[in-house]
């Protein structure tokens, strides 16, 4: 081709949001004769697997997420955008971005690729967000992480208070809440002893509230059973069957499922892993969403009437051979690929496929030494399964440096017990000192 | 002694902020027969020489940070407690703490300690503080972190205004403007290389406004000369005898003091290293305080008048053999040690010693193998100076996991030119993705 030839006129393809669903799109249309526009809210890939370990004060935020743009830095099809998409016209193929003088930027595409995820869901109850924060961004975890630390720390100050101060209530037994619930009663046991001097931290109660009937739902019985069992070894208050009624300042309402009475728990810390729904950019595409906000998508993961628009990570609603695909990482990095494969085949001129999700398995931590691990092939519980928990969280992590701080992260926290990223940081800037 | 013996009644020891000098006071304490508090706003003692090594992207918070009272955990006669000392009664021997309630705890003493170090100081111009935050906390460090990176994208998502967004000022040479001035160029010049699509971070422009003679004023003049050198090796424009005299949203006009003339600067992005006041605390004392609100102190480096109150660290204004004491850590280290050491002689009904501060020389970075390095015996400049700013500093952190993961996070970014924590987290939480 000689080199004053005019500029070939390539596909341009936009992906909304850079979590593992919409990293692997861009990253899998590396050779495609395409334009990529990555955008996100925020400027880094977060491996959310491990968001909880940030809010309990073992990872630093910089541990678990990496600059978009560096992900790209040698792909010279893709560009990173920081940008808040606030509208889509599905008919023109173009987004409106929004402006920090509150005015509207336009993004073209030829492909549009969704994935924006899903954020917490309080059930038709949002005026609980603010007393029981969820977990989904590094903001939402150091928020947590500010929360249980400044519980301990007030209680040291009016030990009159510790009671409900040391009443710690992660609602929601799925992993989010197993693992933050594990990790919450090490670090009363474990990490914080001795170092108080008014309160005893070891007399924290942890409860761990679900409204289904077992820890785990998505595992097998035997290792929601192992899991109960693992969570009760570390202190925690396994309840099952019992649904949180009400959320307030001073603790929770739970109604009992056997027994149909209501309990009132004091605490100035509840934590919810209860539940999600679709991210709003989901209503902005014009289909009727399902009953938690998300998105259905034909087999080939676009979006019913509009070949030319996908819809994948958590945010999509895909059925699979077993019932839906859950929203895991390992199913958005699928998916992710599998858009990357289709809009490649279609520029060769080649026909479409159907989304196969391949389930490896999954597996979960409870605590240090304490994790379920179900490979289909096998299933198995306790060390070997922290063991596998760990090398398979670190090999998926993107970055080199990123892998090698974690792992000296956890090995010096499994050495000492303790927490290296104990920091209460206040969310507004204030003068250092009184 | 037996053990149903009544509990001795051992004098008690508030110790306000736990900086290098609060720190110092507390730990030199550990064997007198006192009952010590010590107090801060923050649940983390700072070390605060490589704070800009947060604010620019190289560290993590938690890696510069160490919980105060994982600092204490084995001090039996120490305990710690999170709190906002606002008031206090120097007759009676008490503080007034801030309750979350908006109520009132208080703490009774026989001694106290105030050691709340300085603040930011726009001489006169508050205003300015909103448009050019200052370094003193963990916060101002990721405010600024914010800005920076901010800056880059918002650059990439609008080329048009690069010019502004891509413009850097830092106000005031000392040895923070010095670094941050240099890291800036480093992160413009090398960090970013390649990164971005639709701007040249090589472009950037970074400029030191010094309103004095020399960057680095506290230095010998050849140092100093040298410093300016090393930073315009960067790529550093610095500005001397230029007076700062508006700062706004857009920029900062300049009054070049050699011409006479007024310059306005366009810039996104000014940060402040100019100048210091005393934090507010000093206002409770009662006592007259320099120009630059920090208190006098006597030779013993107790209050005039007020022999069991001692004032430390940046706060206090002491007179030293070749003038005032600067307000370094080392000068902070020693004043607590000192402090701690008198409080127990007196205990032992031996005569209080005057303070003397020994200057064992400074060392200021500018970038990778670049620094200026005064030992008083000796003095060099460069790679040599780099390797002995490191290694102090190194030395001087609180607590092995932070020695270690410092050391790792500066080899990292050696070898890689890459910065380990280029996150920007936003101060409020918020969802997720659009």
């Amino acid at each position: 081709m000689s080199s004053d030839a005019p500029a070939e006129v390539r596909p341009r393809v936009a992906v909304v949001g850079a979590g593992f669903a919409g990293l692997h799109v861009a990253r899998g249309l590396a050779k495609a004769p395409v334009e990529v526009t990555i955008l996100d809210r925020a400027n880094h890939h977060l491996f959310q697997p491990l968001l909880y370990q940030v809010a309990t004060a073992t990872l630093s935020p910089d541990q678990i997420a990496h600059p978009i743009r560096a992900v790209f830095r040698k792909q010279e099809n893709a560009r990173t955008l920081l940008a808040d998409a606030q509208a889509v016209d599905l008919e023109q193929g173009r987004l409106s971005l929004a402006r920090e003088d509150g005015g509207v930027d336009h993004l073209d595409f030829d492909y549009l690729v969704v994935a924006t995820g899903v954020t917490h869901s309080y059930f038709g109850h949002d005026e609980w967000a603010e007393h029981a924060p969820g977990l989904k961004s590094l903001e939402d975890a150091l928020e947590i992480r500010r929360r249980v630390l400044r519980a301990f720390e007030l209680a040291e100050r009016n030990p009159a208070d510790a009671d409900s101060l040391l009443t710690f209530v992660v609602v929601g037994a799925g992993p989010t809440g197993v693992e933050l619930a594990g990790a919450l009663a090490e670090i009363a046991r474990k990490s914080l002893r001795r170092e108080f001097r008014s309160i005893d931290p070891t007399s924290a109660r942890i409860l761990l509230v679900e409204g289904g009937g077992r820890v785990l739902p998505a595992y097998v019985e035997r290792l929601s059973e192992s899991a109960k069992q693992q969570l009760e070894s570390l202190g925690v208050e396994v309840h099952i069957g019992a649904q949180v009624t009400q959320v307030d300042a001073e603790g929770v309402v739970v109604r009992m499922g056997d027994l149909d009475t209501k309990e009132r728990i004091e605490s100035q810390t509840v934590l919810w892993a209860a539940g999600v729904r679709g991210s709003s950019f989901a209503d902005k595409l014009g289909v009727e969403l399902d009953r938690s906000g998300r998105v259905p998508v034909t087999a080939d993961l676009s979006l019913e009437g509009h070949p030319g628009v996908f819809v994948a990570g958590d945010l999509a609603v895909i059925d699979g051979e077993s019932g839906q695909v859950p929203g895991v990482a390992p199913a958005a990095i699928q998916a992710g690929k599998h858009i990357a494969r289709q809009i490649g085949r279609e520029l060769e001129g080649r026909s479409r496929e159907p989304f196969r999700y391949r389930d490896r398995g999954s597996l979960a931590t409870i605590g240090w030494a304490r994790a379920v691990a179900d490979l289909r092939i096998v299933r198995f519980t306790g060390v070997t399964a922290w063991f596998a928990w760990m090398a398979i969280h670190v090999a998926f992590l993107v970055g080199f440096r990123n892998r090698l701080f974690v792992l000296l992260g956890w090995a010096w926290s499994y050495v000492t017990f303790r927490r290296g990223a104990r920091l209460i940081t206040k969310p507004e800037a204030d003068e250092p000192l009184s």
